[in-house]
């Protein structure tokens, strides 16, 4: 697999983006923004929903954006597994803090994995899995499993 | 806004030695030397002071190498806010942790903050912004709050 | 020290490797593929064992695969320490969480210094030392002493 460093750094930025805008929990567009209309968000391998397209994971993070009162996801150990070109496999590790408007906190840690493809706009995620990393506290489900 | 991968990484390079050197606790000239003479540390987000000039926040870091005794700051999420090719603003997020002398522990989910200057000497920090993350402890303005 | 971008990320990719591969804790070959045959694996700052050679820490790893559940290696504040074209040691931080098959569990805040050779397959470690970076709790030596 040949990557240039610009492509490397491209995508690793795109998920840092999904930090940045999921942690700032103000503007829902910034977020999704960074997802194709069409994009699959599996979150099943940690105990929520897997979501097909736009329309129901806008849903999600509208609650999500809604009930938390502060969010911290620090991404480290990032690697591009697969790339051509037009598109690319992204993975890294993910700890995330949760503090929700009624107090209840959370603190996970997990791995993301994307599926990214290249547009005229940039680099854009098509697919993403988040994976466990430790065990989930309960806490997780607690927080977003109604959703 | 145009950065080079080179550029992007020695700003990132210089945070990344602000976290080195408050993490070393040994010299302070290691510290001092990362920041412009006239630099403005703001501290208020997080419930300490704001510092004008380097006579004054010496005096500060002084104090936190007199009374600590482990310090590690994790920084994550680097990117670059603004660039223009003598000056930059930078952004991280950075997780915090200190034991001080006297036995009191501290865990911080903090953001930093960074506009920063290139000199002949490479790139330096003219104002040093550390915002919240998540709440902070108590234990913040027990170990710090008096200086 | 000059360093190319690419060799810089080449290098900061062996260290991530080693997370991932501590982590997968499936096939002890892609952790060893990453050392030298005659590297030495000095633990000794955080009270652990130095091993010289990979028939050495081969089983202690065997053993570490044996005992744990779940391993997470967090890795940050990656910089290259010194770099000859042929050789180089890298310093990152690194923060270790781990369950162990028993339920114990442990948490803890290093720094990684790895001495590194470029060899025709690539770099590979050939010293690497585990450092102290907040004090070690008690679990590390409950999970790993006896190895």
């Amino acid at each position: 697999m040949e990557i240039s460093l610009e492509e490397r750094f491209a995508l690793q930025d795109l998920m840092t983006a999904y930090c940045y805008a999921i942690d700032d929990l103000s503007d829902i567009n910034d977020l999704l923004d960074l997802f194709t209309e069409d994009a699959v968000l599996d979150f099943s391998d940690i105990g929520l929903r897997a979501m097909h397209g736009k329309p129901v994971f806008r849903e999600f993070y509208e609650n999500v954006f809604q009930d938390m009162s502060h969010h911290t996801h620090y991404l480290t150990n990032f690697r591009v597994e697969s790339f051509d070109g037009g598109s690319a496999t992204t993975y890294a590790y993910a700890q995330g803090l949760g503090l929700a408007k009624d107090g209840v906190e959370t603190h996970v840690h997990v791995r993301y994995r994307m599926e990214c493809v290249k547009t005229e706009a940039g680099w854009r995620c098509s697919r993403y899995e988040i994976l466990t990393g430790m065990p989930m506290p309960p806490s997780l489900e607690e927080m977003h499993g109604d959703h």
